[in-house]
């Protein structure tokens, strides 16, 4: 018989199938270039610091009370802005929480958890298994092709057969970076109408929409008539505000009102109601910074091949590079030369930021020393 | 047969258990006294606005850059704030999040779950049963003698007939306002150990811990040699500090090992952090509120009896008043009178926060027109 721990984590009463897990996230390590958490490296624009300064100082003068609930002022920021694709989008169609985890979070209290189940196409964004999880959610596997883009025949013949409470899309894909054709996006969604009153609801994860090429339209456009659409964002990447963590979600009404039924009161603080407020005020100059990304993402997938690699089609501020014979012992190497990227556990490719110009003549001298040893042979 | 609904929240596949509920949270009313959140009602003061302007708007020149997922230096910050108390706290038995509810909601989350069970003595926090819902924990209510304490043979005997994975204990308790004594948590806590290696937690809600009455001391004082202690805080009233969702825990560092499996990475904002510590540095100012709104609470308790009202012992920012014929109308007809408390839903009983004296003013003004009217006869 083993004897029973008696202090550290094995004493304690932990779910059961959180035993021997390891906490979620990318190394934090100090390197010159940090490419690997997809991080946009513009900082804000002056203007935005002003006004922000003003907001946040705004805002701490009633830091004692409690902020809105419902984050009304917000929202109605963030529809119009989702607006500017030319679909109207209200407010009442738009929830925000913090990031889009904590949306996403949210999404499966009120449509997954215990006895329900949720399907994504990996490889995809790893936290959709992850809050799966933590919700008590089941998660499926779906397939891809080898190439990473989705067979839509496939993915609905798979829906049907799984049935799941919940369909996760993520377009542009991370961390693969193609986006998703509207017409599979429409396929899927039909795909979870099971008969008998049962469905799904399909969630279309748009994190990186706004890095989309020219002409790649977004799932916003699709959601009049579709109550089961639910596609999400974040202020995190064309915004550059990863440390704001201001993730949202357009949907039906009744959606929001379906969030609103499990998120915690006050979810959102009063700083961030403020500051989202404040950068969404000046969106102009700071999505001035995608066309610079999307350069540098197009320079690198253009000099890949002068290295003897390839990449997957990038609709996202991030590059899936490859192939390797190791992925791990090519991403050291790299590491080695004061560049982090991250290794996704796709065997032989590793996925870049695009950055700043600075940042890509780094990566790619840097690959350019590690690509012959390390690229798989011919 | 009924017909399935087409469209609005009947229509998405919400989770059964959430059909027909409706969203948690106080009216959010246009009062000229607001006494019905347990807010502190004094601004931050002028030292803090300085501090935190500039602890803002440094870590804005950064917000494009992820926050510190395990926000080390706010854990120490809140580790040395604690050991105020004599007792040492070191950093790694401390925990933060967006609130003490989504401290609640991780604990939950890591102990709780489908299959398992919560027990808390009602009436107390409203949200420990709504947060247990959310993540899928069976909720049991214990029980509490007429007066509201805590029997605690009953209630050790209770958890010993439950077994549950959880126990919530809420001290001071809201809403009725009384601390728990030591000796109750420690015989709950040994009370949690089943036997056979099997085990639940023990949290303790301190919210209000710092408004206690001298000589209440802190449930933190049991933590060495307690592994399944946990002591959860909050930012969002002694520090006066509601609209920044700043809440905290301390247990043994294998309990924040724990949670570090469920929280979502990158839950604190860079602001969220910046501002909590630039508040932390000015500890000593922000509690100074404490002992002005104790002296409010203390007036208004004793300035019931001439009102035919009485009081349960408060060791909190709020006073449960009482009794009324119909709580409901008292509520209403204050609320007539611009003074907005809180109904709780106890029969008879009113909760109204400690605030300004021009508030305990006003409140007490008031009632003084309503009681005649509404009190419950002799």
């Amino acid at each position: 018989m083993t004897p029973t721990p008696t202090t550290g984590l094995e004493a304690l009463p932990l779910r059961p199938e959180l035993r021997g897990r390891t906490p979620y996230g990318a190394p934090q390590l100090q390197v010159a270039h940090r490419l690997n958490t997809n991080e946009n490296p513009h900082p804000l624009p002056a203007e935005l610091l002003a006004t922000l300064g003003e907001a946040l100082g705004h805002a701490a003068l009633e830091l004692n009370r409690y902020p809105d609930r419902d984050a009304v002022a917000l929202r109605a920021d963030l529809a119009t802005y989702l607006s500017r694709g030319g679909e109207r989008i209200e407010p009442a169609q738009v929830w925000a929480a913090n990031g889009s985890n904590e949306v996403l979070q949210q999404v499966l209290q009120a449509f997954g958890g215990a006895g329900r189940t949720a399907l994504g196409f990996t490889p995809s964004y790893s936290m959709h298994p992850i809050i799966s999880a933590g919700t008590g959610t089941a998660w499926v596997d779906g397939h891809r092709r080898a190439d990473f883009t989705l067979d839509p025949a496939a993915a609905v013949a798979q829906v049907r057969e799984v049935r799941p409470d919940l369909v996760f899309v993520t377009s542009p894909n991370n961390p693969t970076g193609t986006a998703v054709a509207l017409q599979t996006v429409t396929e899927l969604y039909e795909a979870t109408s099971y008969g008998h009153g049962r469905a799904g609801v399909l969630v279309v994860d748009e994190a990186y929409a706004e890095f989309a090429r020219t002409g790649t339209p977004s799932a916003l456009t699709l959601l009049p008539g579709r109550p089961r659409l639910l596609v999400s964002r974040t202020m995190s990447k064309a915004f550059g505000m990863a440390g704001l963590r201001l993730g949202y979600l357009a949907a039906d009404p009744a959606v929001v009102d379906a969030l609103q039924l499990v998120r915690l009161p006050y979810h959102l603080s009063s700083l961030t109601q403020a500051a989202a407020r404040a950068a969404l005020a000046h969106t102009d100059a700071l999505l001035a910074t995608v066309d610079a990304v999307k350069e540098q993402r197009d320079r690198i997938v253009a000099t890949l091949p002068s290295l003897g690699l390839t990449s997957v089609p990038s609709d996202a501020n991030f590059v899936l590079f490859g192939r390797f014979a190791d992925a791990s012992a090519a991403w050291k190497a790299l590491l080695e030369h004061d560049v982090l990227v991250r290794d996704v556990g796709i065997s032989g490719w590793l996925r870049v930021t695009a950055g700043t110009p600075a940042e890509t003549d780094a990566f790619l001298t840097a690959l350019g020393e590690v690509a012959p040893d390390h690229r798989l042979g011919d």
